[in-house]
C-alpha cells in the first residue's frame, strides 16, 4: 500500500466522513512539554474514526455484492459506523449484536438504518449469527478491525493530520482491534520521513503489548477495562504492520485512563471516550521521552453515556 | 462605536484571546431546520467568552492606572477571565469572592496569579469589599458586565463569526448581566447589514425579558436556575443597547435548560455550561421562526464540573 493507493481511498470516502479539525491545547502542552495536536475524531460522522474504515470497505465492494448487504457483529462503534457508512451508500447493513447489549447502542444503530440480529452475549455466538446471515442473505462479512480495507479507511485520519501538520515526530493512537493504529503506521509511513507511532493500551487488556514481545497474536487474560472499544485482540491482517512498524506500545492503568479522560473534559471541553484518552494518558506516561517533539494525537470517539461517568 | 473602533478593539485583543473555531452539526440542523454556526468560546482561554471584555478593559487603561492593578467582583467566569488577563498584561488582579464559593472556583482564580480577597456571600457585602479594595489599592475596579470596553470586548467573538460567516441572519446569545449580548449587537449592526441578535434566557431568572416589556431594568425575582452565569441583573450601560436593538428575548425553562446541554454534550461532543445551552435551547424553541435561515450561536463557555452534572 503505497502513497497514491492510500490517496485514491482517502480521495473515494472523502464525501462521505468530516474532515475533523485539529486542536491543541496550552494546558496539556505545558504539563507535558510536549507540542501535541489533536485529532478530533469525536467530532467525526457517528462520533468515532470507524466510520472512515466501514465506508472504505463498503465503497470497495463490487455492485454484486453491494446489492446483497454487508453484515458485522460488534456492538460498539464499529456496528453504528457500518449501519451509516451503509445507508449512505445505499447498501444494506445487517448486525450481529449481543442482546443484552445496552439499549441506547441498539438505538443508534436502528437510527441509522441497520438491521439487527440479536444473538447471545460471546464471541462465538457473535460470529455464528454473523456466519448464519451471510449464508441467509449473501451479504459480505466485513470485520471491525482485521480487514486491510478497514485498515486503509482507519489511516485517513493520520493521513489528514499530517497534511495538516507535516512535521509531527510521533502519532499516538489507541489500540484494541489493531485496525487503527495499523492503518496510522501504514499513513504514517507514506506521508512522513520521520513520524513514529507509538499506541496506548489498557494494562487489563494488554494482547497488543504482549504480542510485540512474543512475536505472536497472543489473547487477551482479561477484558476488565473501561475503555470498552479497547476490549478485542488482534488479527493476522493488523498484527504484522503493527510488528514491524510500531514504535513502542505504552500500558496505562484504570485510573490513568479515568483521569486522563476527566482532564480532557474539563481542560479542552472535549466529550471523549475512555478509549481515546487511553492514547492521552500514554503521553502524559511516556512524557519524558518525547519532551519538546510534536506529537499527533488521535482522539478516537466520543460515544459516552454522559449520564453514566466514571468521575 | 463604529465598525473601525470595534476593529481596534479586535486587533489590540487578538495576542491575548483564542481565535475560536466555529463548528457545524448535522443533528441540530435537522432537529431544526435551520442551518446553525456554533461560535465554540468553550475553547476560549480559561473556558469562556470573559476573557475577551476582561482584556480589553485592563489593555484600555492608562500605564498609571495599570500600575495599581484591578478589582472585581465576581466568583464565576469573570473572576478567572480578570485573573487570566491581568497576568497576560502584568498587571494585578483583585477579585473579591464569596468565603462559601467553591474550593475549585478559588484555586482557578489562585492559578492565575489573581488575589482573593473574601466577603460574606451577598451582593452588598461584596461591593463593600471591592470599594474597600479600590480605596485600600488604587485597584481600578472592572465591572464583569455593566461597563463599556467590557461590551466591546465580548462584541469580538460576534466579529470573528461574522468574519468567517457574513451572510448570518441571526446570532444567538445567552443573557445574564447583558455584556455578551449588548456587545453582539453593536458588533452585528457593524458588522452585517441584516443580522439581527436574539437572547436565551432562563424562565427562572428573566430579568432582561421582563426589563424589555417595561422599557426600564427590572430585577430578577429569583435566580434560580441551573445556569449560573445568568443569575445577574442588566445595568445601565449595557440596557440601552439591548432595549433598542435586540431582536427577541425567549425565555426557557430548567428542563429545556438541561435537555439542551445534554444534547450538545452528547450530540456534538462538546462540553458546555447550562449557561451556554441556554442559547442553544432558545433556538430549539423559537426554530419554527428561523427556518431555513442562517443562525451563529454563541457557546459562552465550558466550565462546569463534571462530576457533579444534572443528568
Amino acid at each position: 500500500m503505497n502513497k497514491t493507493d492510500l490517496q485514491k481511498i482517502h480521495n473515494r470516502i472523502k464525501p462521505y466522513v468530516h474532515r475533523t479539525p485539529v486542536l491543541t491545547s496550552h494546558f496539556f502542552n505545558k504539563i507535558t512539554g510536549v507540542e501535541l495536536f489533536f485529532k478530533c475524531e469525536n467530532f467525526q460522522k457517528m462520533g468515532a474514526f470507524k466510520m472512515r474504515g466501514a465506508t472504505n470497505a463498503i465503497l470497495n465492494l463490487t455492485k454484486e455484492q453491494k446489492s446483497k448487504g454487508v453484515v458485522t457483529h460488534s456492538s460498539g462503534n464499529f456496528a453504528q459506523a457500518l449501519a451509516l457508512a451503509a445507508e449512505s451508500i445505499g447498501v444494506k447493513a445487517f448486525i450481529a449484536m449481543p442482546e443484552n447489549a445496552p439499549q441506547v447502542k441498539k438505538e443508534a444503530v436502528l437510527g441509522y438504518g441497520g438491521i439487527i440480529k440479536e444473538c447471545d452475549s460471546n464471541a462465538i455466538a457473535r460470529e455464528m449469527e454473523a456466519d448464519k446471515i451471510q449464508l441467509e442473505t449473501g451479504a459480505t462479512f466485513i470485520h471491525p478491525s482485521n480487514d486491510d480495507d478497514v485498515i486503509h479507511g482507519q489511516g485517513t485520519a493520520a493521513i489528514e493530520l499530517l497534511e495538516d501538520y507535516p512535521n509531527l515526530d510521533y502519532i499516538f493512537t489507541p489500540v484494541g482491534g489493531g485496525g487503527l493504529l495499523a492503518g496510522t503506521i501504514l499513513a504514517a509511513n507514506s506521508f512522513s520521513e520521520k513520524c513514529k507511532v507509538i499506541a496506548g493500551e489498557p494494562a487489563n487488556a494488554d494482547d497488543a503489548y504482549r504480542s510485540l514481545i512474543s512475536g505472536k497474536i497472543e489473547l487477551n487474560r482479561t477484558t476488565h477495562t473501561i475503555a470498552d472499544g479497547l476490549r478485542t485482540n488482534l488479527g493476522d491482517r493488523n498484527f504484522p504492520i503493527i510488528k514491524e512498524h510500531v514504535a513502542g506500545i505504552i500500558r496505562v492503568e484504570e485510573n490513568e485512563i479515568i483521569n486522563a479522560t476527566k482532564l480532557i473534559w474539563e481542560r479542552m471541553k472535549l466529550v471523549v471516550e475512555p478509549s481515546s484518552a487511553v492514547a492521552i494518558a500514554a503521553v502524559l506516561k511516556n512524557k519524558e521521552n518525547i519532551k519538546g517533539q510534536k506529537v499527533g494525537v488521535i482522539i478516537s470517539g466520543g460515544n459516552v453515556d454522559v449520564s453514566n461517568l466514571p468521575f
